[in-house]
């Protein structure tokens, strides 16, 4: 296995549902931060600025798969592991897992590709290689 | 298969992201709202009746698999159709897809259970066996 | 008074706290989509497409003022009533008021600007005349 | 004035909107999180628990006035200032102003009531006099 980031996350009030717990898509924001902070912790530069470099506006999710195991609430200390398992010519498999102290609470796998624009209609998007650069740095 | 609801959700501008496409945990927001929709389609009381008459908080997300196939943005309308492809004794299985006319948005399999409070601390929860009376009205 | 729009808006459950009732930044993002469709219903097109046109982003939120009367929950169907309450050379003031049946549910006075990125960082941005078009179609 | 907290937001790609900026509903989640963090730096104990001593569910939002001076982005760190400016028998006036390094983002006013839910409706709350003992701990 390669690199691994860790991130924190404090759970607020406005993170949890009627039932007192935290909402599941919460977890899948937390999750999108702290793929970008793997590559920022790197030296990946934040989307908006490669964009002016290479034209790549993010890492869309493509697919994944999440289990959850123990609820959360507010007031409590969440960790984020992130790294990645897999490189493929076009897509990444990042595996992110949150932790509150001993508990496992969830467990992902995305499956992620660096993405530009269509020249031809700024609304549409489509997948290119990793860029070397990014390899370099988080391999 | 069984029962089938759908559920037309309106892109806003807040739902998008700095690429200008719909930021995917808003995804699982709606067919969280797609899942209850279906419930409350067939006769079932939202979650706060419900917990006056048996406990039950809702239905928690144990596990889900999820693809997207197509990118999205604020101005367009989509569909959600969703069923349950199997009741189990403590969970079930229920498939999303997410449409924009012909376009395959996203699908997702959500596992979920109905869910009480644990009577010694409110702040943990645990699954119950699906209610008869679920399962007369949406099976 | 001008011309008035208005905006059925489903409450679900994600859309609660813990406290069973709405979260109040919710009404902010359902305002925000009722300031849209405003425009949009009298022919401006979204912004993704304005931008390609004239270079404006979007109208961004400069001030607001929002008063919260009674609480609402999961299952309520609630209307957004808006309207501009006036023009100036580069503001509007839009007035919102959020109902479900007879009860006043919030109110609220928006100031936004209509705004372009800065050209030399794409990143700043800042006001411009209202257009006129928008003027012709919405005043 | 009294006393001060201050809580450190890491600005992300999901709280920014397709012209690249924090959409502002998420300024208002991340100054409700810094209202309870206010009271929970001097003692008072998370609202869920609060609740099993007092009945109280929190401080909904009854007013807001909040100014908006400059734009952030994902990769940015914020600073929130929060303070209470008025203490009245059953609502409070906290400020909060957010900061990036020495520019001034926004500032906003938020009337506040600690509430308990109606014992002949769990779905209705109303507010109660300024627990002693937040006063005694926040003053």
């Amino acid at each position: 296995m390669g690199k691994m980031t860790t991130m924190k996350v404090e759970v607020r009030f406005g993170d949890c549902d009627p039932a007192g717990i935290v909402f599941f898509p919460r977890y899948h924001r937390w999750m999108d931060a702290a793929s970008l902070h793997f590559f920022m912790s790197f030296g990946v530069p934040p989307w908006h600025e490669l964009e002016r470099i290479n034209g790549i506006i993010g890492t869309p999710m493509l697919e994944h798969h999440t289990r959850f195991f123990k609820s959360a609430t507010y007031g409590e200390t969440l960790e984020i592991r992130t790294e990645v398992e897999e490189w493929r010519p076009k897509v990444f498999v990042q595996k992110h897992t949150i932790h509150r102290g001993d508990d496992l609470i969830c467990e992902s796998r995305e499956t992620r590709a660096f993405c530009v624009r269509d020249p031809g209609d700024r609304a549409r998007i489509h997948a290119v290689p990793i860029p070397e650069d990014v390899l370099a740095k988080c391999r």
